[in-house]
């Protein structure tokens, strides 16, 4: 399973590379990824602020699933549309707002719209509106549609979907992957900036404005750092006022930046770093059902 | 007309320290503000990424055209609603979106949603949706048409319209101020941040994908400085790259801060301060038509 999901990645340098990582990472999860085994799939938004870093810690969570032999979806919820470039290499992906309005027809096939990157990760871009016109939330609801017209869940049977949401402006059209049962546990990514941490209090509203459905809930924060002044009392007091538990700290890190400026993700530049740990413990803590 | 705009504003904290300027100010902008006279309402939207400083440098614009004798609304376009609060005192201003939803009726007068600040600037919010429904956008075009029915600009007659509006997600609906003839100036705050470069562009474009209706310009960028790396050199060249001015720099002040802790703008605060000059003489060649 591992190796299939490997090789569908169909980079041959990725795959070389990867190859010599799987002793290593075979020995450091196997007990892990067995704990998991017999869940359901495991759908998760991930939101936060525009530039916080959620791509990146979104692509190094899929990637970190990936090594652990999980077939993985990551849609990108962002106008922006560069959600899954590091697990592509660097080259962007056709968002499925872009493929609509640039052709007649509906995609027929998964295909047109989806592109598999690092780890046999399938990659998709809702992508936003033309500036200045439409609805940009609509662009969600629009691909998710589409993805359910393709019925690619049915068919390619992911083990994990991760959505990675821009929570700027938690609209309906953001709040689509936790209102519609896309989605059952949201992961918050903040700093300890003040509009970081603004938009993440919107983002834990909108969850609770919805929490009657029983769906989705906030699983737990993930900070990241930015290395503000009292950047964790900060962020801690967030968490303890909304009795949420910070889940995961990514430190800043020089490293993400070099292998980002590669268009790979640490997981896959290096995953024996401190801070590629970080992303494969909570991989692991979420397939063991402990986040 | 000077001292009653700035008495206009009833906090009489205000109106002793804001005496003590006037004759410098009366000196050093009156041939300026004579030279626009006769002209029309100003109406200028200014757009950036959300946390850039589009507030900042709003209301210390707005408190500008105020000291210049000018009679000035200030419209906050940003979810936040945040946009006045350092004309008011830190004192937040209930937005018309709040109203809306918390009262069966359309308020009948002007009066239950502003509220004149420093200068006499009159402060309004639109507010946004409730997190996780409806659109963001509305918030701007319901305001928009109830500052119409309300015939705000035929009865309080100002010489300068200021839309302080979120550039994050340039959908429809924060598209409004350029699409439906409310701004004719568009200016943008960008940073050298990739981010704040990344929504500047897509501003760009919106005012660019409305042209045809022959109304909102893009006047120019204000480079909010963030000193990061090469700032001054990328602004230039995405300056250069979208034959755009850059209008106003104004440079990372602890002034900034030290006044909007105590809920004001450098105008306000310290107009001699070189920082507030910027915004001053900003003002002035808006008036000049010189931008």
């Amino acid at each position: 399973m591992m190796e299939v999901s490997f090789l569908r990645g169909g980079r041959s340098v990725v795959c070389r590379r990867v190859l010599g990582w799987m002793r290593y990472l075979t020995a450091r999860f196997s007990p892990s990824t067995k704990s998991a085994q017999g869940r359901g799939m495991l759908k998760i938004a991930i939101y936060g602020k525009g530039g916080i870093g959620k791509s990146t810690i979104t692509s190094n969570l899929a990637a970190a699933f990936a090594v652990q032999g999980k077939r993985v979806i990551q849609i990108g919820c962002d106008p922006k549309a560069d959600s899954t470039i590091n697990l592509l290499g660097g080259e962007p992906l056709m968002p499925v707002m872009n493929y609509l309005r640039e052709n007649d027809d509906d995609p027929q096939t998964i295909d047109e719209i989806a592109r598999e990157g690092f780890g046999g990760v399938l990659c998709i871009e809702t992508g936003g509106p033309t500036p200045g016109l439409g609805c940009a939330g609509r662009g969600i609801i629009a691909t998710f549609n589409l993805l359910e017209d393709l019925r690619l869940f049915e068919t390619w049977q992911p083990d994990v979907v991760l959505y990675d949401v821009l929570g700027d402006v938690v609209c309906g059209g953001f709040a689509a992957p936790i209102r519609e049962g896309y989605a059952e546990k949201v992961l918050i990514v903040t700093s300890g900036e003040k509009m970081a941490l603004y938009a993440a209090n919107n983002i834990h509203t909108a969850v609770q404005n919805f929490e009657d459905r029983g769906y989705a809930r906030v699983a737990g924060i993930i900070l990241n750092h930015r290395n503000v002044p009292d950047e964790t009392a900060k962020v801690q007091a967030f968490a303890r006022e909304h009795e949420l538990a910070i889940v995961a700290e990514i430190p800043r890190s020089d490293e993400i930046n070099h292998f980002e400026d590669r268009g790979q993700t640490v997981i896959e530049g290096d995953p024996t770093l401190p801070v590629s740990q970080r992303f494969l413990d909570l991989a692991t803590r979420l397939l063991a059902g402990e986040v």
